[in-house]
């Protein structure tokens, strides 16, 4: 069955975008540092997201189930800073931008944008991934998805890094969620730690554990 | 030489204590969530601190590692909360509190009070420590010890869990800090993450690899 997975690089203090984030800026100051585990992009390392794949041998297993997913649910702000990637993220697959915003009209390569909320957005992803998992990617979606239960795993590059400021990947939660580690990879460069979201049997939303008081 | 190791228990969105802490409500709500990898602490788990050894065998590493410091230096809203544990943490060593609101004049046990600064409060504490580490405890605490240059390592037991509310361990960083990952240690309940502080060797402050724009 299709999972939508999270995939999101983020520093020990939970940052994943530098200040200062914008289109002409994309990720923010000194964005580059929370991605220094993945290969440099450059051509010599390879074509397209090819260029990307870490040299290590842990890391690149993280990157290959990542570049194997079947679609992708991003969000706006994300995918508009990062100049819609050329409308190609990975392997000619659709990528899905739930929006509030009026869409563009002539959205590039696999763009389409969801205006009907974050669940029809997860579910067109898993409906369009073929029976693969779908990359979720974006602090804005990822916390919309908890909130509406559709997100099933999270994969976080934690980086030995303390940032200090710029955004964070959980700023507003409404509820407490509980996790199951999966898996963890250790590198000199980042833990890898893969998370299941526990649920309830009798519920599609995330398991609150605990009720506050 | 002794290392001053900050030792803490944070959700994977970054908090070590819920909302609404204080002298009547330690840790703030749902505190114990944060703790769960550690023994329960009660009578028939062991006596003092052994009640709360983790039943684990990796846990119980990290936990004896703890339990061999020398010293502990922490926050004062810590301690305070935590009825200054009755004045003894562990093994009988000494526990130094920077502060600089005026102390208790008779203070429990072990517990000092240090009024000239942070960097006097952690030299004092590895003095104390007979050439083991120094506990450091406490979120107000370790950004101090990150600001002044004089903590050592972090020892951080993750947890999987997101919390969503209440004090964060990493809120004011003045300046990007880089680490290394000395050790990960993965167990159900917690990931345990050993960092180092990395430093500029002319520098007694932590490296900053980049200067902010």
């Amino acid at each position: 069955m299709s999972s939508a997975v999270l995939y999101m690089s983020m520093s020990l203090d939970g940052y994943i975008a530098g200040p200062n984030d914008g289109l002409g800026n994309p990720g923010g100051d000194n964005f580059g540092r929370l991605h220094e585990w993945l290969g440099s992009g450059d051509s010599s390392s390879g074509q397209g997201h090819d260029g990307f794949r870490p040299a290590g041998e842990q890391s690149a297993i993280v990157f290959e189930e990542m570049m194997s997913t079947g679609a992708v649910v991003v969000g706006r702000r994300t995918i508009e800073q990062a100049g819609y990637w050329g409308g190609e993220h990975h392997g000619g697959v659709p990528i899905f931008v739930p929006t509030h915003r009026p869409p563009l009209k002539d959205p590039p390569g696999q763009v389409r944008f969801v205006t009907d909320g974050i669940e029809s957005c997860v579910a067109q992803a898993k409906a369009a991934a073929g029976g693969r998992n779908v990359l979720v990617h974006g602090a804005v979606t990822a916390q919309e998805c908890l909130r509406a239960g559709v997100l099933d795993e999270l994969q976080i590059h934690l980086i030995p890094f303390l940032q200090g400021r710029g955004r964070r990947l959980f700023d507003t939660l409404p509820e407490e969620v509980e996790l199951e580690i999966v898996r963890v990879i250790d590198t000199p460069e980042a833990t890898h730690l893969r998370y299941r979201v526990r649920r309830r049997p009798d519920s599609k939303g995330p398991e609150t554990v605990r009720n506050r008081a």
